[in-house]
């Protein structure tokens, strides 16, 4: 801010306050002249707003847990009783992460480089029937939060089981997440039959729902693990409560002849022929997409969450995103677990996004770096049914915002923030991190939870999964 | 240590100095009793020795730029001038970039996303042309070298112009490189014709030959750009001198159409034909080996750099690096230059290594992270020839250590090294870094150059290189 405009700002700050009076209750706590709680002041400002502006020099004003205005360098600023300076740094819309299982950072690493079902059978169905508890999905959900607020995700999408005690961490954490009660044709650990799971699923989403956090969501786990009728009720429960529905699809190469034999169709249809291919659903990777299956999603309105590195690790297949977007699906993108990706860096995450549709495409051209980012942001609230909530910088979002430090050897030069953001950033550079208005990292340390005891209850519960595996070879 | 240990160290430190003296020789610096400069201890070593030995609670003891012991936890110490804390760390060998442009920095994120042909001749060739003096290569070196350092990687091969300068950068920032002065067919920023170029190769050889961390190196660009025969003289010049050579090699899919206009082969029946493909070669890129053309290689001796972050961004094609390896091949791991990365974290570059060979070849197995991680320090060393100095934590290797600091939740919790650092460490979470015995990072801060003026000096040449393309659309 000029000397000029730092004389000036009472002044434009009482204008400014009459002229918002109407839409900023008032709050007892803000003291008489500060209009706002948090001004994220001096930063580029990368709003992902309609227009796409970037703001050099800008700020983000905060009041409780919304935006209430983003300003450009020469905009007068309100008084706030609290200023972030950001200068250096870019300011950007929190990012979110579209699907995972966040209680498997607890197996982050336990088994790599192997067939997907020698590693699924062999290794992570095993320990979690053996040690999936709700200590299990407390500790590990909390770990996953602690990491990806570090890394700059502010909203993420869950799938797990004991979903009660993964949002009792978010919550904690002060992270935002789609958590999804997992419904399952088989014995589970938290719930032993998919009728009981779909009783346990609606008094999940009754003691959630209206937090201003978390998103109770159902979540069938696949039509080649769940029978079709499950898949279509618990898409009538999500129905009946206004809650997403979440569920795998199309990601194994044979899918299509798994699913045909109990349903007749394949995956995409036999979702159609339900129902469920509408605005609210979140079809997880898709990557084997056939005939008209794309026209068929975006005709139907459900989104999709692309999960680039889980899914090359465990070479799945390279998911036609390219072909989904210009379809109009909204894609976000996703980790997937950390048991196989094994990081829930999303700033990574969009570098092999971008990378990946390059080279399987064999065109430079492909997923340029703006596409990635909005699909880390903007997109991927569109895909949680969230976009009039999170995902860009405006006036009356939640205030979902992260700094990402640009002064490092690694970040300079800058010529082109998005190029920066999706192909030179890392989480680490993230430094300071808001949710719901709330600073919950300041200078790369949770405010919220103390993160050495969130590693200590980590490494307690891995010398439990350790020696239950030592009779293993 | 135990308290045992403790009291007993400096009886056994006496036996292991008199064991040890005619190897070390002696330093006035190191005070009476001391018998090593530094001990890095209680870590979890990862010496990649014969064995693969991977040392819980170890130690790695240095005497001036050499490892003169790696411990085991129950080991006596010896007494050290200077001893680093390890506990919670991974004690690991230096990484080795086996190739990169590094002054190419100063145009990281210039210009992405575009036909590879649009991206070199309308943008970067043209920059290059007008931009690359001497301060832009060593402002930009520094900067590459200081981001490699912060990021684990210890010994580099750079490939580029002014190379003088390049060299001057690196001793300075501490770092050790393979420098090749860059020798091509066309008028270069440094020299006007590929005879000057080539005199000026051997100048640099006289300079540098010798320094304790520079290693001059001749580097005709590719045959594509440059004669047969200067490659030739390139290659004798390399041999006259004992040093590396390094060439672009079946980098681009039409490669072997447009060499063999000029040959009468293609890149490697070429190479071969005059001798090239010889220990002391190392190939960048072969992406696009024909026919036998594997064979010949492995036949030769040459090695590789692959680089495939570099090659999915550009769209380059997928080098089909575990058949040369397969071949027996050394295969180093590369970032090639910023302007096509855009980040030289070599952790990153291993888990995109892993995933792409996994997703290619639609095989889990492929690539695991053990293989990967050797490619990024033994097998680099092997690459560039250097296999007897470094690239393993073993006695009689230069002391070219990283400490990686796990104790985050991103890298918590550990059951496999190996799977931790190729699919979960990122560059910043190295904390400590020793090149040649010489603390350069301590603590993630440069101890030999000063950053902020680093980073300043790149951004004053930014200025430059931004108002120079301010005629361009």
């Amino acid at each position: 801010m000029s000397n000029r405009l730092r004389v000036l700002a009472p002044v434009l700050c009482a204008v400014l306050s009459a002229a918002c009076a109407t839409a900023i209750p008032s709050s007892d706590r803000v003291p008489a002249r500060a209009t706002i709680d948090l001004l994220i002041d001096g930063g580029t400002v990368v709003t992902l707003d309609g227009n796409e502006r970037v703001l050099a020099g800008g700020a983000v004003a905060i009041r409780g847990s919304a935006i209430v205005a983003v300003l450009d360098a020469d905009a007068p600023r309100p008084l706030a009783i609290e200023t972030v300076d950001a200068r250096g740094h870019l300011v950007i819309p929190g990012l979110v992460n579209t699907h995972g299982h966040a209680a498997m950072t607890l197996l982050r690493g336990l088994a790599d480089d192997m067939p997907v079902m020698t590693w699924l059978t062999q290794f992570i169905f095993p320990v979690e029937a053996r040690e999936v508890k709700p200590d299990f999905v407390y500790a590990g959900t909390r770990l996953a939060c602690v990491e990806m607020l570090l890394s700059g995700t502010t909203t993420y999408a869950d799938m797990y089981y004991f979903e009660d005690e993964a949002a009792r961490a978010t919550a904690e954490v002060g992270m935002r997440g789609v958590l999804g009660q997992t419904i399952i044709g088989f014995p589970a650990p938290d719930y032993a039959t998919p009728e009981l799971a779909l009783a346990g699923a609606e008094r999940f989403i009754a003691t959630w729902r209206g937090h201003p956090l978390v998103v109770p969501s159902v979540a069938p786990h696949a039509l080649y693990t769940t029978p079709l009728d499950v898949v279509r009720r618990s898409h009538a429960l999500a129905r009946k409560y206004g809650v997403p529905m979440q569920i795998h699809a199309a990601e194994i190469a044979d899918e299509d002849e798994r699913v045909r034999g109990s349903t007749g169709l394949g995956t995409i249809r036999a979702l159609d022929s339900i129902g469920v291919l509408a605005p609210g659903t979140l079809l997880h990777h898709v990557i084997w997409p056939r005939e008209d299956d794309v026209a068929r999603i975006a005709k139907g309105g459900a989104a999709t969450s692309h999960n680039p590195e889980s899914n090359m690790k465990t070479a799945a297949g390279v998911a036609p995103i390219p072909d989904l977007m210009a379809a109009g699906i909204a894609v976000g993108l996703g980790t997937d677990g950390a048991a196989s990706n094994n990081s829930l860096d999303l700033f990574q995450e969009m570098d092999s996004a971008a990378k990946l549709h390059k080279s399987h495409r064999s065109d430079a051209t492909a997923m340029p770096a703006r596409t990635v980012f909005r699909m880390a942001t903007i997109e991927g609230a569109r895909a949680l049914g969230m976009a009039d909530r999170i995902g860009s910088l405006e006036a009356g979002k939640r205030a979902d915002v992260v700094l990402v430090d640009t002064r490092t050897p690694g970040l300079t030069p800058m010529y082109d923030p998005y190029s920066l953001l999706v192909y030179a950033v890392k989480g680490a550079d993230v430094r300071t991190v808001v949710v719901d208005g709330k600073i919950v990292v300041r200078d790369r340390r949770l405010t919220t939870v103390d993160v050495e005891d969130v590693m200590a209850r980590a490494r307690g519960l891995q010398a439990r999964i350790r020696s239950g595996l030592a009779p293993t070879p």
